[in-house]
């Protein structure tokens, strides 16, 4: 990269890992004149949440620089350091820097737009200055990275926002006001403006998507880099007629396409005629491959085959599980024979509670939406056919799916309303417990009911090692289980 | 505890969260005369390895002291803090302290006992005291915690030595110099000697475990305290007459008794005659519950409902597959119906190339030996059977399980050594590249055979999908896969 610099006005600045001898640095290069001019080294390195940075980084200590380009003084940050008040940004300002850059691998969650815009804004006050803020697109495990790039100019205002959730390359001409003397020191890079050079992109700013669209453009975007990263080109998912394997298959069409997604039906004695309909019509409208391998004959042998363990005695939950792990014996046959990778549908509300099988329904390569609590679900779906109905087209989300109470199907008459409290209880319950790290008390003082609390807080405990032996899932909130939270599954702490 | 001090000469010193607002403290807090005297907050927090500490704690940061103990001024500090060259224990040493006391909660890995033993040697030399090292007992998840406490004297030598993987009481006599005056600060915490008042044990030594017993005991402690601490009284183990289901079944019995240990033997069409009876031979000779579930009914059941999807393809590794999760769907079935924990029979050596089928064999609540290379397998085997023989107890192993080759029989005639190298030849490689992080050009240079190298490397990256979802597994080498070893699924690198 810094080689093709050469013979241009363009200063390149690129993230790269440098080292020294039994130390790592998470690092800036900056490029010019067809080489790397200077490092700029992270000084601040994020240990909480999803970062594990001090385990593999050493922090930058050398003192500040400024990069002089077209005569503008640039300084040069990574992430973390401009998310601090009265840190390496307003060092840079009182140093003299007419703009500073801030390059980023910064994961998605829900509004964290918001969060940088506001961070910047700061930033921008403290220093005096422009700051560009550089993100990168792309999906990694289990985050998503949702680009973003953003301008905010010396008094605050966002002037250029590029879009989310894709790569794009923008050229910006900005107002920028030279701060003479500067008291840092200062590598003169180009004295050349690029802009005399080059043909200019005329500015345009994309908009921030309504909370809604970008949960769903996230699953896309984490799906389809999953999967194609992973060396996957198709996935398969197990459609049971219900919410949560609709929406993933929605969002594996928008990632992947039509023809790369593979429906299966798998009833039991206990699925309704609606769910195989429910299903069939979902993978009639998507467009993609469908097939029905109803479950009764293995069922029928693998209950025969333990009858003289069990004896007489009620199967209960264990033929329930049973019926979930023969469906994802089927899918993994399907997903070694053909290639595919298996979609999970497992949804955070369900993943909190325990209220799944593990190596049944829980399986699979990736979980789309682990992180995404039920009643978000269900917007998720009515966002995506509200896509469909303003673009003219077909809703791809039958009704039928929507209006019906949510079922696992795995006895007779089984709803998810008998074991667990509505889902409007449930949900801002268990966003309070997980993702606000809210004690028992509190949540009782909050108004959650006391009985209602204590049973969930205990079912999200004891479900610990279910979650542990779940795939990665995309991460949407600010909270999800995996790298977020880490727990030990042995524990005598409650609540 | 501190109020337990009140009306005894004794000082008691005991780990707890010390808290202010907006931070946390890996703390000892120092009772006597029934009260809390005083707190000493960790000032080294590890943040490598299996530990995480720099995420949750804040380290300490306030001037050190001492705490006169009837006539002896004390220094304490918490494990990491004893670590280093030149740290907490030379400046308490430089401070005046006559005895230096750590307390520790220190996870084994092999020949853990040595490395602490030189650096417990190493601190009395650079303080001047003797030094106390406390540990504690019992196994937390992945963690085996195995005491050996032990005391070694200003001059170096290891004067005592508590057992290993049990807790112990000993009481000691120590010559201390008392060193005057000293230039930290003193808490007189108690002018009357403790051993005055009260009875002191005759001091003795626990011997040091060879490499192979402790890690045998290591497994027995881990596996028991994870069984009783989830709640747990029986285990259920699926026995192939393999190796290492063979090793698992004896580790369940020392740790929880041939009463709660129940063995399934699973045959399937490729299955052979010597499997059966060699898992049969074993239940016998550890006494312990035994039924046999026969899988043909089910395999052919699944094979026929996925016919329509397959046509006439060879099955290869979906058919390999298939036979295995319907193995994993019995065990969790039984596990389901009669609360018994399922132990998971997977070595480190299958784990790390991915030799073994995800939601099958490597499915279960415990992977007993999920850090345990197969060639270590083996030698534990031997060293059960030699514990049986010296103390004129038949050995619970069957010779025939330890001398036939290794098999998954999931084909006919199938051996581990048609898709793997010689375990002789694997094992190596596997340390070097997984605990050893070394790479590909050094693995070569060192003598490892290039295209086997090339091969087992990219196993190795290719399955951490696989143990991505594995359950959690005892530890007891350097690096054990899990939070020794974070990677990404998606991962371009390549050795």
């Amino acid at each position: 990269m810094a080689a093709a610099t050469a013979g241009s006005a363009c200063v390149t600045i690129v993230g790269f890992v440098d080292s020294e001898p039994g130390r790592l640095f998470n690092a800036a290069a900056v490029c010019a004149g067809g080489r790397v001019r200077g490092v700029y080294r992270k000084r601040l390195l994020p240990n909480y949440s999803v970062f594990d940075e001090q385990r593999y980084f050493a922090a930058g200590t050398e003192p500040l620089m400024l990069w002089g380009v077209a005569g503008v003084d640039v300084g040069i940050t990574v992430c973390e350091d401009a998310w601090v008040d009265d840190g390496p940004v307003a060092r840079l300002g009182e140093g003299g820097a007419d703009l500073v850059v801030n390059i980023n691998a910064s994961p998605f969650h829900i509004a964290k737009v918001l969060e940088r815009e506001r961070n910047l804004i700061r930033r921008a006050a403290e220093s005096g200055c422009p700051q560009v803020y550089v993100n990168l697109v792309g999906g990694q495990d289990e985050l998503v990275f949702d680009g973003a790039s953003m301008i905010v100019d010396a008094s605050g205002q966002v002037i250029h926002r590029l879009v989310s959730f894709a790569p794009e390359l923008s050229v910006v001409d900005l107002e920028v006001q030279s701060r003479q003397p500067t008291t840092l020191p200062v590598v003169e890079l180009s004295t050349q403006s690029a802009a005399s050079a080059q043909p200019v992109l005329a500015p345009h700013s994309a908009p921030m998507l309504p909370e809604t669209a970008e949960v769903y453009e996230a699953l896309v975007l984490g799906t389809r880099d999953y999967v194609a990263k992973n060396g996957f080109t198709d996935v398969v998912v197990g459609l049971s007629g219900g919410v949560d394997s609709t929406l993933v298959a929605a969002v594996a069409v928008d990632a992947l396409g039509p023809d790369h997604v593979h429906g299966v039906a798998m009833p039991s004695r206990y699925s309704s005629e609606h769910s195989l309909s429910d299903a069939a019509e979902l993978a009639t409208r998507l467009g993609i491959d469908f097939r029905t391998v109803p479950i009764e004959a293995g069922h029928a042998a693998m209950l025969n085959m333990l009858s003289e363990s069990f004896g007489d005695a009620e199967l209960g939950l264990t033929g329930e599980n049973l019926q979930s792990r023969l469906r994802a014996v089927v899918l993994m046959a399907l997903s070694n024979q053909f290639g595919w990778l298996v979609l999970t549908t497992s949804n955070k509300s369900e993943s909190a509670v325990g209220y799944s099988t593990l190596y049944g329904d829980s399986a699979g390569g990736l979980a789309v939406i682990k992180d995404v609590p039920k009643l978000l679900v269900y917007r998720l779906c009515r966002h995506r056919n509200d896509v469909a109905a303003a673009a003219g087209a077909v809703p791809p989300i039958p009704g039928s799916v929507l209006d019906k109470p949510p079922s696992a199907e795995l006895r007779p008459d089984q709803r998810d309303d008998q074991s667990l409290p509505a889902y409007e209880v449930l949900d801002p319950l268990l966003e309070a417990y997980v993702e606000g790290d809210t004690s028992i008390a509190d949540l009782i003082n909050d108004g959650h009911d006391p009985a209602v609390t204590g049973r969930i807080v205990a079912l999200v405990d004891r479900a610990e090692y279910k979650r542990r032996q779940s795939p990665p899932g995309l991460r949407v909130t600010t909270k999800a289980f995996g790298k977020d939270r880490r727990l030990p599954i042995t524990n005598a702490y409650r609540g």
